[in-house]
């Protein structure tokens, strides 16, 4: 038995993603329903895993396809290579998840001299050899490997001969000579004559779709998306339509709905007298469809009915590709719409008021990428920013940063100048790698559907496109805007939502959230089992943490506290005393101040837990440096400032450690100098009893950081509990405070049930564990190894991003397992930065965590994420 | 039922230990085997453990005594409290192992003014009188909480006045008196008459032993020698003999072997005229036993019997207690005998030669610590150091360090200068914690049987006793030995071995090791399962390892290589080069030296394995110090050098770390400067080829340092491996070299299953996993709060010194699980310090490990050590 390797469209179907890519299965499920779909084949993803594992085409594929190419002249009533009635076909590639512009597509292939003249003899010369010229440049770039600028130089020079703009406008004569020209250059680039078998031609076309499957951008943007490397790609195969046949004729894409804002019309481009390519590079500024409705009327009101039955029939937003043909409408390709976030919530939200999708397809649909991009700020417009130029709102989000113009520019820039707009005249799928890294892209040229729009939608970065105001004089390194002329690490900000560009850095406000948002959240809500709580450290915080959802603090530092310069001094004085009854009153001073910050924070979270975790970073870091003492003691008048300085000074070298990770820092701290921990239990306890008394309902838990044996925590609890019940009996109230256990250290995991048993919750530092568990320093490894070690593939991803499963996830499994065994009712939770990271609240969903606890600003993302982990079963998004 | 507390010596017999104590269990055997034992009886140690419990004797006991009472009263024929015949008792502590001097004992109860009365009629009043004050001194001290110094006030004047030395030879009027001043010091700091009860007298005193179980003193030795505090002590009463009745008496203390050598010979000290008290405290220096001899010859042949008798039936040499009263021999103890390391060995071997024992009973009566004080190092006499003064060889071994008065002085000095020698007029069981502290003890009192003495052989450390020449002043804080005043903090050097003192610090020599050393370890060799393999990175330290009996290297650094003066600057050039071509070049230059480095180790390894760990610390450990290159480029002259140092500042400052334990270093290097490691392994290779042309049998390993994740493993075996082809092809040999991995992150052990896909051999790098699973950098942690957190028991021992098996021990158990789950063949090894600990061996031995690795002066310890890690049913030792 041999396996079949190639479908016609009439075969497949929307459940065949896996088999025939997104392209093909969406060809042949429309072919299914009886959209006009010109007649092709697909090719199997399998082929192609397949090619990448024998270094060949399948054995029998070719007999398959002259046997579907066959069929094909049959359905067409037209023959390939003849040239009286010849079959031109376009060869597409497709992948399971979508990935727009990063694979190869060659069209109008069928073409030699003698089928160019024949088709010149049935329709016009100009358009037969407008046809042979992108076939030629296209084939000989991607199944000969020559380099595209080997005939650019020529198109450049007509263009600039005849003064137009585009390649299309040229004349009979120069198409003529550019035809033979471009053969030349095949010629002297090969040292072989451009291929004249259609078949051959097919053959390597097929191979040369397949192996854009590893090409460098591919690569780069699945790494992005997550999508596996063995996957491969589908071939499709399709008779060609042309909208550059006449004026009647044009091509465009087109969303169901506007794919920025999610309102419900027809949203889309055209471009009359063009093929595909020219509208998706962004070569050519398309019109909007308007143009089709006052040139082909009926082919646009078939494609209004169209978008709504897709739309229906997919039940998403679609994003359409289709030509005109002489006034007769060809359906391309239809695929789920990449849509901005703000889209995306309004698009679901619409469809489950209508009735169309459930609550579980709802959650499926946001990513909480898409709920972070939300929270973006946008440009403050009351500050009257200063408007330079304006261009295509083509992804929303206000972007400010430094002009970079390619990708090695964008990454260095990025290590100089932190954040960097990638400026271009047009973006290719080369210049993945620069828009990853910049903070926004600004184009030239290029509409909403160009390939800089498109792909800045999809990572949800602020684009701004066709600001023709832009020119460029790459020779000199400059882009002017008007009066303006910048060079690379200028500054510049854009607005993706309005195209507006301005200059230098302007202003930007918080993001307005809308009531579609809102009410996501609340059915996120409903869905999730894991709770998500805030890391906030002021009353502030807490309120705007609030005000994102968050039920509670997780975690409440209180090392910001001390930092704070109006008690700065009384910190240091605690530090450098050095009698126990110095460092008493210094305390003594910080007690009512500590107790004015818990009081704030737990009236912000009123009703809610409040997390206080003691005090965790080593002493030194609240002195001044070696070096600005020295600095004091050589410049000081005073001569008590220059003893102060001194003793600071002996005091700071007494504390240097080597490894202040590691060092004398959390519980170290409070087993050492308890006087320090009673002061800040103190201070919760006088707070706590102040809240009761006003009628207030405050929900303090005492955390005690960087446990690693269960007696450290035993200790901590004593004098923790001993202050508590001296301020109960003080106050004559009384409330059982629970008190808990950062867990961040590797051996806190492992005897995790001696731990519990003093313990009444548990926390997971997820950044400290990471950094032990490694043996890596956050500080040194991010800034020496750590990108050398991703880039190089050693590790998957940076685990102070995403935690570490198979490392940190396994010591978590352990606390928990032996947390709960030894005690049941143990609430365990997680502080660390994953805490509103998807994947590792998904993981923290599946270990039975009670809650996640992450930065303000990341609280409607986690819960969005910790309803999405619920529903396990479901993708991360139904379009990669 | 009522549980009996109380067994009279017929009841009992050795193998009650854990009831009756050492003391009571040695008393009944002795009594069942028929030897002269004055009757008595035991309370048991569960008593004890009521008393602590409950905190009152248990209900019942007081009946029990009672009876025991008048047992004893029938045996004895006397009354206790009847003056006309009194029954006089010791009351003494005992505890399962021996804890010598460390509780209390009182001697002599039953005396009131009466019964004194009636003694001195029966036999002679001064003897009376110094039972009788011996009593009040003791039991006022012990029961009544009064302190020593209130009495011996008076007992110095009194020897100060009549020009005495000892206050036994006090003439009867002062003893008179004194007993007369003792009964009013007493009223005076009571406020009430001593009792004048023997009932009421006894119950106090039994009290008043238990209680000493939980004095300082007892608790340091426990803690020191791993003794649990749960155990209690039993109180032995016995009927007095007495030492002290006439010249025709006294009292000693004698081994049936020589302590210090092992010699087979009657080895003791007697002081007539005494009681047992006098010999251990060290304050009369005794005569040796032919004292006895001539004394009372009959006595002293029965006590050679007696001494033969014991040592057959315990199996092992004794610590005898007797006393002779009117020429009659009494036994009071016998236990296990104290005895120096040589000694340990020597008798073992010889009852081994002997028949007497086993291989396993061998291995069990030597402690892997006698080993290492073995080995150290003892006076250079060749180098004529300067004698000051001649005491008592008391416990072997040469100490070298600064004169400390007390334990104050002892802590304070060795955190100041390091190594202290505790100089003391004699030692009491207070100044243990000085004796822990210092290198050597010295004082001027007191004979091999003293406090110091016995504390000191079992320990280990040096002493010399009875150094007459030694002077205090304490009032001066000085002492004088001949012209010489020394203070606190002066130089002094000690021969525990011969009994010399010498003037500041004398050389030291290796030690020398004798054929009983070699042949007991050749014996546990023939018992170990794990093999014992050395830390060394020279051929010097090989060739150590190798006579020491390490069958491999474990781990030889590379890093000390580079640090050799004539390479820095090569190396130092290689780490900042700014082009890869450079480094390369001073890599060139580095080959040959490192080439011959191995070729030298492997040599001096010929036969046995040498596992080569790839460079390992971070590159800046080998530049100089910010502030060294600061001064450098100030006062440089030639502006090259300037040059060149400002150049190094920046390389410094570009590759500072904050935490450098956890930063750029190991594999981390390795993968980001792939030539470094490449330069090694082709140095490795080039060096095994050239011994193997010559004939030789080199086992090179190479080991990748600071694996995390398996794809840096796997790297780095893709580099070494490629290299190693190379010279293969070049040199046209080949070696199939194993290539494996440190295990010392917790990542490593949790994912070990993955590296061992890769690895050829795990190595437990011990130090930084137990730094990463706590999160303790040791550096800063011993520094700064490790000592008070074994202090303060939150940790039982420093956990850089004995494995902690429940945290780290855990990961290392799921890293040998997963990696020969993985891989059976997967050889394993540790070779962090852990590797030369006793207990931590024991571990591994249970882990299945195939070799532990350590410093060469540790090979035999460890050698010992897995022998009996294998008997791990048996005790650390037959006597604690």
């Amino acid at each position: 038995m041999v396996e079949k390797h190639i479908y016609h469209f009439s075969e497949g179907g929307q459940g065949m993603r896996a088999v025939l890519g997104g392209k093909g299965a969406g060809l042949a499920e429309m072919t299914r329903i009886g959209l006009p779909v010109p007649p092709g084949f697909t090719i199997s993803t399998a082929a192609c895993r397949e090619y990448y594992e024998q270094g060949d085409l399948p054995a029998g594929l070719m007999q398959e396809l002259t046997a579907a190419v066959q069929r094909l002249e049959l359905e067409t009533g037209k023959k390939f290579g003849d040239p009286t009635n010849p079959l031109l076909v376009s060869v597409r590639s497709g992948a399971e998840f979508s990935m727009p512009g990063m694979m190869d597509t060659i069209l109008n292939l069928g073409l030699n001299d003698e089928v160019a003249k024949g088709l010149a003899a049935r329709s016009n010369e100009k358009f037969a050899l407008d046809c042979y010229r992108r076939f030629i440049e296209k084939f000989a770039e991607l199944a000969l490997q020559m380099p595209a600028s080997a005939f650019s130089g020529s198109v450049e020079e007509l263009k600039f001969r005849e003064r137009i703009k585009w390649g299309d406008e040229l004349s009979l004569e120069s198409l003529r000579r550019l035809v033979a020209e471009h053969l030349t250059s095949v010629h002297a680039f090969t040292g072989q004559s451009f291929p004249s078998s259609p078949h051959d031609c097919l053959q390597k076309a097929i191979k040369a779709v397949f192996a854009s499957w590893q090409n460098e951008r591919a690569k780069v943007y699945r790494r992005l998306h997550q999508i596996p490397d063995s996957l491969g790609t589908a071939v499709t195969v399709q008779a060609m339509v042309f909208g550059n046949l006449s004026s009647l004729s044009g091509t465009g894409v087109c969303f169901t709905r506007n794919p920025s804002t999610g309102e419900k019309q027809l949203y889309g481009e055209f471009l009359a007298g063009a093929q595909g390519e020219d509208v998706v590079s962004g070569a050519r500024t398309p019109a909007d469809l308007s143009t089709l409705k006052s040139l082909a009327p009926s082919a646009f009101a078939e494609l209004q009915k169209t978008a709504l039955l897709l739309e229906s029939h997919y039940g998403d937003m679609q994003d359409i590709e289709f030509t005109v043909e002489e006034g007769r409408l060809y359906l391309l390709q239809t695929r789920v719409g990449k849509r901005s976030p703000q889209a995306a919530i309004s698009i679901a939200m619409d469809m489950l008021r209508d009735g169309k999708i459930e609550h579980d397809t709802l959650l499926s649909r946001i990513t909480p990428e898409q709920i972070e991009q939300l929270l973006h700020r946008s440009v403050d417009y009351t500050k009257n920013p200063q408007e330079i130029a304006t261009g295509l709102p083509a992804s929303p989000g206000a972007a400010v940063g430094v002009i970079a113009f390619d990708n090695e520019a964008a990454l260095r820039l990025t290590k100089t100048h932190g954040k960097v707009i990638l400026v271009r005249p047009e973006t290719s799928p080369d210049d993945i790698q620069g828009m990853i890294t910049s903070q926004g892209i600004l184009t030239s040229r290029g509409g909403m559907t160009s390939h800089a729009a498109v792909v800045a939608r999809g990572m949800g970065k602020p684009c701004v496109s066709g600001a023709d105001a832009l020119n460029f004089d790459l020779s000199q390194g400059t882009v002017s805007i008007g009066k303006y002329v910048f060079k690379e690490g200028d500054e510049l900000s854009l607005d993706g939502s309005t195209g507006k560009v301005f200059l230098g850095a302007v202003p930007l406000v918080e993001p307005r959230l809308n009531d579609d948002f809102w009410a996501l959240l609340c059915i996120a809500d409903q869905k999730a089992a894991l709770g998500v709580r805030a890391n906030a450290d002021n009353p502030l915080d807490a309120a705007l943490a609030r005000r994102f959802g968050a039920k509670g603090i997780g975690l409440c530092r209180t090392e910001h506290m001390f930092m704070e310069p109006g008690r700065l001094p009384i910190v240091q004085a605690m530090i450098m005393a050095e009698h126990e009854e110095d460092r008493e009153r210094s305390l003594q001073s910080l007690l009512p101040v500590q107790r004015h910050d818990f009081y704030g924070i737990m009236k912000a979270m009123d009703g809610y837990p409040v997390t206080i975790r003691l005090l965790d970073p080593p002493l030194h870091e609240f002195l001044p440096s070696k070096d600005e003492l020295k600095e004091q003691i050589v410049h000081a008048i005073d001569p008590r400032e220059r003893i102060r300085s001194e003793r600071a000074l002996r005091t700071v070298e007494r504390l240097h450690e080597i490894n202040p990770m590691l060092g004398h820092r959390g519980c170290r701290l409070g087993i050492t100098f308890p006087s320090i921990y009673a002061m800040q239990v103190e201070a919760i306890a006088e707070a706590t009893f102040d809240l009761l008394a006003g009628g207030h309902n405050p929900q303090p838990e005492i955390m005690i950081p960087l446990v690693a044996h269960h007696r450290e925590l035993l200790l901590m609890r004593r004098l923790a509990e001993s202050t508590w019940h001296r301020v109960e009996l003080r106050r004559k109230m009384n409330y059982p405070v629970p008190i808990g256990s950062m867990i961040e250290v590797p051996r806190a995991c492992l005897v995790a049930g001696e731990i519990a048993l003093h313990a009444d919750f548990f926390s997971f530092g997820t950044n400290d564990l990471t950094q032990t568990t490694f043996g890596f320093s956050r500080d040194d490894a991010e800034g020496k190894f750590l990108p050398s070690y991703v880039a190089q593939d050693v590790l998957p991803q940076n685990p102070f991003a995403v935690l570490d499963i198979a490392g940190v996830g396994q010591l978590m499994r352990l606390a928990v397992k032996g947390g709960r065994e030894a005690k049941p009712s143990l609430k365990v939770g997680i502080c660390g930065e994953h805490g509103g990271e998807p994947a590792s609240i998904k993981f923290c969903h599946e270990l039975g965590l009670d809650y996640v606890s992450c930065s303000p600003y990341r609280v409607p993302v986690a819960r969005l994420a910790t309803a999405r982990a619920k529903a396990k079963d479901k993708p991360e998004s139904t379009d990669k």
